[in-house]
């Protein structure tokens, strides 16, 4: 129920995968796997899983729930070897459900796999049929599903071969963590359009989809997976193959707005800087005269803090979150409805009364929790409250792996700037720019997929 | 742990299926599953599924664990439909896990289908090798997920066409039940191993391994499935399609010895009455003189109802059993394994004291049990136990979906009948002759199989 | 729901102690009172705990479920000590729930004590009203916690001491175990109408509901704790205390019929042998001319097999019942309410077809079960039902801790034998008289309490 | 385990209460009970129980977990009532545990009540020994089980003389929630050492450990409880009676420091501004140079965005939570111990790499996290980084119902403060001053209880 005061973009899945190639170094591959997943919770709530293998034989535990809920000791205990991967998952494509949760392990003619998948492949219901025709059978509606029928197919090649393969026909974003028994695998769509990073542990080495994860664990970033290539890791070392080339990257932009941790690095740009920065460039292009500037917890501080130092006002606290705030499943009644987000967020009254607020807050969808935060400042007291955006108006959907709302649902994509301040009840309202936005982040435009603001899609979506 | 007191065969499964071509007959699909499953829980107990189809999707619900433990109310309500099959399991090929679990459902070229099976099949490694070559892969280590994709590999032909195809690859026993989106149909192997067979309730067709779930439901029997026969129901009714012709049948005995209910008819044969004669013909071929017949209850008392009659004994129960025993996870410690059968069978002293009983049980496996019970009633004053078995001496494992012991561990493969009467401590053991047991039933041996007392094995065995 | 079908008076508690005072024994404390609960689960199936002392201090586990649900490997390592007291529980009086269950364990001025009770006392409510008035509270509503308040008035006294004055407080029926630090308690009401009895292990004492419990363990029948009686087991063995001395026993009639283990003996009798002989008497007593008897399996099977012994005809297993039928939390439909008992309870046609029938039970509460039997046995073709009723028509309530159902609920207080044959559609009905019953258990009913049939109530009934 | 890295002060409970004297308000009691408890998590988060009022009968639901894991819609529904008081338990005394758990439900002479409890009684045992001695037992080791006891000792008087009675009997910190069959019931010690506080919802009449839990669900702030006053809310209103003064109010200064939430207001003083106020006078009172200011989040944000100002330094994120730690089972292994607080903090390099650092945080306990965090900043390239600490060092345990480690293990207790700063690795270490702190919250100590700082106790502590 209280998800639903969440008026955010949702982000689909985080994967992880460690090789050890150094035995001496007393590091546990299912237990770092656990860390690493802990670490990447915020990528994916609804189910956890983990497969091991010891060079012969695949293991797999999963659940559905987080993954302190879904692992315990004996999980790990009886998840033994020294390859294994991981996968949050927060569903986008196909029904939810434990039947869709991630690693999908499978047996083919070479052996077992096992698969953890973050994105999607926009020309799915063409690759399903073309596999059906060839006799395939689907239990699930994963994606993932779709790329272990594939990998099948080309089980007279080796696996390198059979997945560069299998890149020529995926279209869309895809970051495939991949566990044959004994080699672990990273492969990233031809634009990098979901992030995928390399990193080592006392001589192992290690795939994340962030590197705070890398952090968490206590391992060293190495690099990102480049778009359109595969790293091979196994008793060898690693190494890569640059299957195909893009004339242009696509990095979801919305990864430094809003989905990735601020403590990860992507494709070369630290989040929090990036947050910061669009923070100060916001406050240059609104110039708006205020008291103080607040931010709404916790996506939208460091922006907040970079608009209040460019600005040169005071950053205060002026909105608390519960930081207990979970799943539960009470029923909204009206009296629930009517206190919305109060049971998440609360003004405090003796820093925002009579004075003039920027609130800044990383970005808007359908509007709906913006307007109750701006009541409730108001009720606090609040004799103005300016609304500042530290991202442009989102007015198209997503078809790479995030679950934006429906179109209509979008109110940029219904509304006018003064129409939706209008809505929000806010004094006045200002996104960034999405000049300003490429300006703070250093990079043009086509180094970024930014299709949710500019409708201007990197890849051609499938019709179905 | 107190299963391990158990030393019976084990069965693997239950399946069941019903098409409401009678829609005003307020006769509720998965509901009827759910009861029909219920009084199939004796074939198997660790998991339990039930999907259903509303003409155009089909949905599932399953999970480890007994019927009523698995399906609440909610899962009913949500499964909707006009058809719907249900599996109960206990796991005798591939590893227990839901994974393994009943129904398998698979979306391929012609749309969605739900498998249940009963049996196995003795080329399965052959069938997944061929498969596999195809580029199939498998998700599971069931015989139901071959049969999904050789369903696959024929998706140019009719269902029925397909299966016909698929009946001729498979070897072994089967007792399958398929839902497609718009139609039941079940198939029996060609030798009718396992147990299969057709009700009406309320002018909707019904599925079932045993009878005694038509009696549960209220359904009428129609007949048994034939051996090698196809049969379809949907909104035309029910038609069938003879594919295979065998020489012989292959009933397996072992359903009327031990597996199935007594209050089922499978293939003419009431299984009552089959246990109380062959009791009868026991007591004829033992000729020992005694106070009273006893049963080993609750699977030895037709047998031993009888044998007293034919004995011209009284029948008394001087064992009792704990109707609650039932699973539990406490280690057993050494006091845990000396009170051994105690925990779930008494002996009355009243009963037995000063007393030459005849204990009669339907079967022995490694003749642990036996043993205990034979010093309980010692104990208990019984003044001679002579110790009767209503069945041949199991020395031969069974191939085709039964879980016996690995043969080394079956006593009568290693002892002949005075060491084993030693081992277990009985004044005398006899078992019933095959000739007798045939006689009781009234059939000759190629009417049933028998392998597991006779090492004559109906079907060749594939070595792998 | 299915347990609506059991048409049966229910039991409400089985309590269980054990003091090990032969430490080199072997014997576990709380893990043979585990397997002694184990074998008291028809008493009571609702929850389950066990307290354990060390001599210092009292550990407990408790929960809502079966012995085997409720308490795991972990909770029996965590019960150390050398004294132990369990408790199964079916509620009579209270709400049901967590709070009510027992063993009850609390801190008085004289250190730490465990309850275990069964029985109902009738002048409850002027004792609370008694104990609040000195100040007691009451966080529960059974009447453990008030005994365990009387307990603490008389704190001042030994505990012997104080419960010989508990007991000449308490009116009604109570088998109580009671475990301080350091000693093990039995105590039964003055006439007894609660069983208890006494077993020794390994030279260890141990108190049971039933002898049945102490057959399980391995245990010895030692004798039943007297009416009256106080038993007290520590370091020093066991002494005996005999408080109260009634003119007459009042045995529980119902515990020989219907809610005992056959295998049990209590108070001198039998169970199963009380049983058989009622089955004799009946029989004597009908006069019905048949082809066959048949029970209403389990607990009417005794006494059929004493009633075809002496009226000379065949026993047959003519109704199977459904060995897994179990909790289940489906809504009863209409169409299941149809089904009614066929869910546990199946006819064998080939056994009943064309027959004269006599079906035995034990008793009838409300007659609906039996009424649908015998509709179940006409469908299958049976020629003549004859219902047997090795028990008096059940007339009245009982207030000493049995939950029947209320009196208006009760059909022997609504009509006459003929009405009541009538409405079950038997060809006969027959029940053992009062007198009969007398003879078959060999005692004059000053021995028993047989309320429930004459009305003829042993202690005053408070009004509130 | 993860809590374990968690090196503060624990409190111990949150309480919650509402009586509807505006029935047409449409506020649902059990429901508003719900959100407030939400609201108060942070309190406790062990267990969670609310108890409802319909005028006659006590209705109670508890368990061990979060409020969203213990009630659910269900609950809500069956907890019907004008009258509702809510609980939610991080234990100090008495072990862990359901039986511990409240609001803890009686019955007396009077009726029923339901208790909830905030605090600790120093007099626990003299009072637990002079109540058993008059007959009472204990079922808990809570005080509030004794608070019960001491009430029925008194049932010949008003609830309302009474609870004056129990008031002069009970010696430490109590903030007490009472609710009678028809009526709520507000009591705080006579120094006011834990919090409560009434506010009005729709006209009716809410108490509540903190204000923040009157924001969120919409009710207005009236008023604190006033130390020494009994508030009585039921169908006449609201009416106080001052029951005892004492010379100087005792407020845990604690709550200001680290519990409450910043969005509270506690006897006149935000909480936010509190700890920003301390923030500035440690920076006046520190005087380092440095580049930046971070804060180890989120209980030491607060303090260091006052810092920052005060000092003229910008505030970064330097340190990164991850949101999603919670409670998990997994056994700290040697890798995971070394890991520490990385799985909990992270440095982000960009931020603070070739910098000064200060880094605030709300206080020390054992220090070990300190230190850990320190490392992190170090590897992360952090030029200098030097500690200031928003309260005086923690030397003395607290006996008032806050779980501090014992004396032994502050490490105040045991180093002077160049030692700390030695132990903890930073370049400087600084602590507001006792008197730095009285003027930030422009309030003198006997207005507060500052022991854990002064070892000054406002009461003498029980030798037990």
């Amino acid at each position: 129920m209280l998800h639903e005061v969440e008026d955010k973009f949702k982000d689909e899945c985080g994967v992880f995968g460690i090789y050890l190639n150094n035995p001496g170094s007393a590091v546990d591959a299912s237990r770092t796997t656990f860390y690493g997943l802990y670490a990447l919770q915020h990528r994916g709530q609804e189910s956890t899983g983990i497969a091991v293998s010891d060079g012969h034989q695949i293991n797999l535990h999963k659940g559905m729930g987080l993954v302190s809920e879904v692992i315990d000791e004996q999980h790990l205990e009886a998840l033994k070897g020294h390859i294994a991967i991981g996968h949050v998952r927060y569903s986008t494509t196909g029904e939810s459900g434990l039947v869709n949760s991630q690693p999908l392990v499978f047996h083919y003619l070479n052996g077992m796999v096992a698969l953890a998948h973050n994105g999607n492949l926009v020309n799915k219901v063409e690759l399903r049929k073309r596999l059906a025709t060839y006799g395939s059978v689907f239990q699930t509606t994963t994606d993932t599903e779709i790329v272990a029928n594939l990998l099948a197919r080309y089980s007279q090649d080796t696996m390198e071969d059979a997945l560069a393969k299998c890149m020529i026909d995926m279209k869309g974003a895809f970051a495939l963590v991949i566990m044959g028994e004994d080699r672990l695998v990273g492969v990233r769509d031809p634009m990098g359009i979901r992030p995928l990073c390399i990193g080592i542990l006392n001589g192992n080495y290690v795939l994340s989809s962030e590197s705070a994860a890398l952090d968490t664990i206590g391992a060293d970033f190495v690099r990102d997976v480049n778009p359109g290539e595969i790293v091979v890791i196994d008793q060898e070392g690693m190494r890569s193959q640059q299957v195909l080339n893009s004339p242009r990257s696509a990095h979801c932009i919305f990864e430094y707005i809003y989905f990735a941790r601020p403590d990860s690095t992507i494709d070369g740009i630290n989040v929090y800087q990036a947050r910061r920065s669009m923070g100060r460039q916001l406050a240059r292009e609104c110039g708006i005269e205020a008291d103080l500037v607040i931010s709404v917890p916790d996506s939208g501080t460091s922006a907040a803090l970079g608009y209040a130092e460019e600005a040169g006002l005071p950053f205060e606290e002026g909105l608390m979150k519960n930081r207990y705030v979970g799943r539960t499943f009470i029923r909204p009644t009206q009296q629930m409805r009517e206190l919305g987000v109060q049971l998440k967020l609360n003004a405090i009254e003796e820093v925002v009364k009579d004075k003039r607020i920027i609130m800044v807050d990383d970005s808007i969808v359908r509007g709906t929790t913006s307007k109750k935060i701006v009541q409730m400042l108001r009720r606090a007291g609040a004799k103005e409250v300016h609304m500042a955006v530290a991202s442009p108006p989102t007015k198209f959907p997503c078809y790479y792996g995030i679950d934006t709302s429906r179109r209509e649902e979008l109110i940029a994509n219904n509304m006018d700037n003064d129409e939706i301040r209008e809505f929000i009840g806010a004094d006045s309202l200002n996104y960034i720019s999405r000049e300003g936005m490429r300006d703070a982040l250093q990079k043009n435009y086509p180094f970024f997929c930014d299709a949710c603001f500019s409708g201007s899609y990197p890849l051609p979506i499938e019709s179905d």
